[in-house]
């Protein structure tokens, strides 16, 4: 873990240069606008330790998979987010020295991102050869024109006149850190330089994406544009535009640089630079004081209804704040093609765009803090995939429709491969099938079944109505060889989880068929000849299996099992690990799987999903047994650990998870921040607040509030959209205030019990302690 | 299955062109000294398709590991046998027009590898734009000089003058046909032109390989040596010589084309091109003939001791003298730091040289057919590997000396880098204990324990105490999270082999330790002081251990159970598969997994390891059980169960099993002879006629025969070494024929009865009918 981050309220501050956690940093201070991203990499070249990283959404590169022993059903690529050119680029000589942090003398560093406006500042004193000058830069990603970033670089002689030569530029001769040998994923398609304004296009190695990346800015002296003389810097994958400025003692020199960065995703490649430059231009129009208005007016609006306040707790404050800012940052809803990556615009690490950390982890964010359109579009993003769902499946040997959701994809096709997650983490069909449940008992939109859900939720059944098998020995349906959410084992034989979910997926999907041949009797006789459903043949199997499923279960504890022979193992509490955290950092894979660790809830997944299947003694059982040995190495961990300790009212336990999950990256919890943010659980932070502190839950077209704050907070308040109201829920140490911010009444529960809020109005609730939710 | 090639006694014969078929061809008449060697590509170009290979022993190249999630304790490369410069090219234009058997019209083609004395002969007749010529060409990897190549290419032209265009060359650009976007493994260091003769030294990336190749040739016109104008042709990582010359109707050229391969392995590298042409100008001093001589009388020697012959079945006849050609041709026994690569020299498929099938597989035919201390040599390549297999299982989290030898290695190292093999198969360590055992068994060099051979079984024993955990739902031993023989399963628990052998290697090793102790008390001193070895304390575990170990059985059927949860499976004979077959190439991953089908004996190796355990009716029992889903798709099963089978009584499968391994590449039985020839499944080939027909076995100290012919065959004979003596053992319908080809008399057992027999003397002994071996 890591102190360093100042705790404030809305900003995230680092003080003084810490060079050593330059990595973490450059992921922490990342900027993005769902569009396009990088990290916070410095304008000025930097010969330290970085890891540099800009990203285009929906561009990848197919790396070929490269295996020891080759299995049937591999994707042949693996979608791997490349590094895209840098736009962000200024590099700086005084009097022919190269600034560079790593070589000068650095004093009164700090760097600050302002999550309110959404803009990275960055300043500071350097000293070389008796040189000292002060340096300021603003920058930000648009998110009013989501293909424009800009920046303002400021540079102060201290001591004595000085000669500065500074070059904008756009460099597209870049590589990814985890590339074979240096391999380079870009080729130049064209370049353009006229007058202050530059061009290049680059394509990607394979699938052919061109970026077009155009640059211009200004020079001020003392706040006053000034023309400078200038020379264009032309070359391979590289432009640039060199001015040499005599810069006196007491003179500021201000660079205004404007970007924009186009893909062929959007605009057709013929005439991609002449789309770039109309962007760029634009941008200029603005300028860099208007481009800077909008994006603090257009923060400010998606604070308003997606921020969580926490009082008391700065710490926490922060880290709420922090998660509420990637998620906007990462995704905005308005792209269909477009999904929530793992590491956003961050880092370079996995590859894919989409996990089922959306459908488990994102989708309730969304729910409840945007438009219904946007969860919904995530729902249909699946649907779309439904065909390369079903074609996954068959090059597994799946036949009858039946469909395997890839493990990460970017357009509808498996690209992990690693046999035991793509072949064998299955239990993420039962995910994609849950968030279509999730959304309608959420929003009441049953009619999305008949529309797009029930083809999935029918694909979905079939795979798993095929995935079992018949065991003689036990007389009852296995599933055998499944990696479940706890990837700190692989192939085991009946995953309880997985085992769960596969049932409730054909129970689901039974349910959903009788409401579309019920209500949309036309549509149902269309599906039906599409699919060629078998009926009763194949419900009476899934049925069938559903009586006769196996579940793994420790009788004499009175727990269900993560899988066979999880007895056999040595199982101690991961308190007792001391040094050896991470385990995945320490020890060898075997000792892993071996271990009772585990990564990130499994069994107690089912618990979250299916609570109310069981009771509290049952939960409390299985979390009393799992959690201690659960080593929450997996972002996604923490947050339904606290979700489910608020609801046993382990206050404790739930606020230490709350604060894993919402500081994971701040305080760089599992020591691998440097590579980048952990995107998606930050979703899961979210929920571990409204679901977890709120105690919200949607039960019977009802929403209930069941909340507490931890010992550590004065208060919390946030905001959810249900159906046609959009609610504020305010808890202190006493009462709880919710108020109706919309024009309709609405009835709801608070502590289990019937209330009833006239719109525009706000009713008081007295704090019940100790209570356990039902 | 394939069934093109001619069967003859010692020839491999493919009669026509076989086209399609040409990468199995290419695999199949292979040619190597144990120093160098490649695939029967043609001389001249050839367009369609093919499998370019030379390899030189001990050239490799360490490519990137690249997983979607790395894990610790993997090697950071992958040793990848490369493809080296060739040596065998002859480019041949006739009037201008490439001589390509792709484009020409072929007729009277013949392809001939003639295992008697190691020669590829070649003859076609080809045809284009009205040209006729015919072709033969000769070549061979000398065993006497074992840097050495020669080819004698002889055209003629048929129906018309011609001119012929003729550039012998070496050519260093060359690909692996798995590398990652044709990336280049070799750099050129230089090269030398100098008449007839030229060289071209490259290197490999990386790891700084230089190999430098040497060519020089002659021509002679119907049989007389001619001088003829040449042109060099130089250009980067290649180096040639152009001959032009007039052929008149009826004429016969003839190009002897001398190579030599020098490595950097053996030679300085400053003069590395001064030993190429010091090999080459002696090759070329001998002359092609006296070359060819040379090899004829060495692979006549080769045959001697090592011949097997079996009367009246050509088909099993070449198929096990191919077995025993290609172990020829791989290893020689002469250089302790080779070994015996999976593919040898016949493809680049699968990485490193050394697996754990030299121990349990080819330690056997050295150990009957070579000088003791060939099989010697292999058994001090591990020890010397020793200090690196502990630190590979410190890398694991092990310690006190615990070591884990590699699954696949180059130099002591691991460099496969697949999880379920590299940290699981761990059974890899009993055998190369075995062996240990075996060796001595076999030879009576027990002092071979106290030089090198315990301190291998300590660190091995050590690793098995630590691996194994206790469980408290079973209050015995288990041992969780290994891969087996059989690769079909990954990550089980309790594999009933590897928990035997485990037991195995612990008992043996006390055993040991108290042999040196007792035997050898100084250098025990020795040994404890380095191991720090603390007893009693060690050797209780052991103990422990041994005496409380769990190995899963089924009660009802009275079978050891491959492994827990064998039973949820559906159990389904392999005769139903049909089209699935080999299911390898036709299912994914998980589905194999989740099967019952067995790569390999599994638990039917731990009853060929340690026989002795085990009742014939335990044998029976579990054999009647495994063997019906036994796939054999790795080229080690069939040997196994030949020999089991033959133990049983049971002919016809023995008889099957034999054929299926000899003629294993032959009638590409698996599908995959284009990659390369299964060499170390050749030394159990060997086993299955000498420990399976022949029934040889070592125990207290003397050799016995239980010998039986299928009814397919005559009669069968081979030779085997056993301590002082050698042994010609010859079998037919109704007796055997034991001659003593030494001078001692010696004890032996014939059908379980004690026979004597005088030096330079024979016994013939009835055949018993229908008895089983005790």
């Amino acid at each position: 873990m890591k102190h360093y981050i100042q705790h404030d309220d809305w900003k995230i501050i680092e003080n003084g240069f810490q060079q050593e956690n330059n990595r973490i940093s450059e992921s922490l201070f990342s900027l993005g606008n769902g569009r396009m991203g990088q990290r916070a990499n410095f304008e000025e070249q930097y010969s330290g330790d970085t890891l540099q990283g800009s990203y285009v959404a929906g561009v990848y590169y197919p790396d070929k998979t490269r295996v020891g022993w080759w299995k049937n059903g591999y994707p042949e690529y693996f979608a791997k987010v490349i590094n895209a050119p840098s736009w962000i680029g200024i590099d700086v000589e005084v009097n022919g020295v190269p600034l560079d942090l790593n070589t000068w003398k650095v004093t009164d560093f700090k760097r600050v991102l302002d999550m309110k406006s959404g803009v990275l500042q960055r300043s500071f004193q350097v000293e070389k050869d008796g040189m000292k000058i002060a340096v300021k830069s603003s920058r930000f990603c648009s998110i009013v024109d989501d293909e424009v970033g800009a920046i303002a670089y400021t540079i102060k002689a201290l001591n004595k006149d000085v000669q500065l030569k500074i070059t904008p530029y756009i460099d597209a001769d870049i590589v990814n850190e985890d590339s074979n040998y240096d391999e380079k994923f870009w080729e130049e398609v064209g370049q353009e330089h006229c007058g202050d304004t530059a061009s290049l296009t680059a394509k990607t190695k394979k699938l052919d994406f061109h970026v077009c990346t155009s640059m211009a800015f200004t020079i001020a002296v003392n706040g006053k544009t000034t023309e400078v003389e200038n020379t264009p810097i032309q070359r391979t994958k590289y432009v640039g535009t060199e001015s040499i400025i005599d810069c006196r003692v007491g003179t500021t020199l201000t660079v205004n640089k404007y970007a924009s960065v186009v893909s062929s995703e959007n605009y057709p490649k013929i005439s991609l630079m002449e789309s770039g430059k109309e962007q760029l231009n634009k941008a200029v129009a603005k300028g860099f004081e208007q481009l800077l208005k909008e994006q603090k007016e257009a923060w400010a609006q998606k604070w308003v209804n997606s921020d969580i306040k926490i009082k008391g707790d700065t710490a926490a404050q922060q880290g709420i704040r922090f998660n509420i800012f990637q998620m906007h940052q990462t995704y905005s809803g308005e792209d269909a093609r477009l999904n929530i990556g793992p590491k956003g615009f961050t880092g370079e690490k996995y590859g894919g765009s989409t996990y089922w950390d959306t459908e488990a982890y994102c989708l309730p964010f969304y729910l409840s803090t945007a438009d219904q359109s946007v969860a919904r579009n995530l729902l249909v993003y699946r649907y779309k995939h439904l065909q390369k769902a079903i074609e996954n499946a068959e090059k597994l040997g799946f036949t009858n429709g039946a469909a395997l959701y890839p493990m990460v994809t970017m357009n509808g096709e498996e690209c992990h491969n690693e046999w035991e997650i793509t072949f064998e983490e299955i239990h993420r069909n039962g995910a994609i099938a849950f968030a279509i449940y999730d959304y309608i008992r959420y929003t009441d939109d049953a009619a999305y079944l008949s529309e797009y859900g029930l083809e999935v939720l029918m694909g979905i059944a079939r795979f798993w109505a095929q995935r079992v098998n018949f065991s003689n020995a036990k007389q009852q349906y296995v599933m055998l060889g499944v990696t479940g959410p706890n990837e700190y084992e692989n192939n085991v034989n009946n995953n309880w989880y997985t085992n769960t979910m596969a049932c409730w997926c054909m129970n689901y999907a039974m349910e959903a068929l009788a409401y579309v041949k019920e209500n949309a009797p036309k549509r149902w006789a269309e599906i039906q000849a599409k699919t060629k459903f078998d009926e009763p043949t194949e419900t009476s199997k899934w049925k069938d299996i559903i009586e006769n499923m196996y579940f793994p279960k420790d009788e004499e504890r009175q727990v269900f099992l993560q899988q066979d022979g999880f007895l056999d193992k040595e199982l101690k509490p991961a308190a007792e690990l001391g040094d050896a955290y991470p385990i995945h950092q320490n020890w060898s894979w075997d000792r892993i799987l071996r271990s009772c660790y585990i990564k990130q809830a499994d069994v107690l997944q089912g618990f979250y999903f299916l609570e109310d299947q069981f009771d509290m003694e049952t939960l409390k059982r299985n979390f009393d047994f799992y959690e201690p040995m659960t080593v929450h190495e997996s972002s996604l961990s923490p947050c339904v650990h606290s979700i489910l300790a608020a609801k046993l009212g382990y206050k404790e336990k739930a606020y230490e998870m709350y604060l894993r999950t919402a500081r994971l990256d701040l305080d760089d919890y599992n020591n691998d921040t440097k590579d980048g943010c952990h995107i998606t659980s930050m979703g899961g932070t979210w929920m571990s607040v409204v679901k977890g502190f709120g105690g919200m839950r949607v039960r019977d077209g009802q929403v209930h509030f069941n909340p507490f704050i931890p010992d550590e907070w004065e208060g919390l308040s946030f905001k959810v959209n249900f159906r046609e109201n959009l609610l504020n829920v305010e808890v202190n140490k006493s009462d709880v205030v919710i108020e109706n911010l919309s024009e309709g009444c609405i009835d709801l529960f608070v502590f289990g019990e019937p209330c009833s809020i006239e719109g525009r109005s706000k009713e008081r609730i007295e704090l019940k302690k100790g209570v356990l939710m039902g």
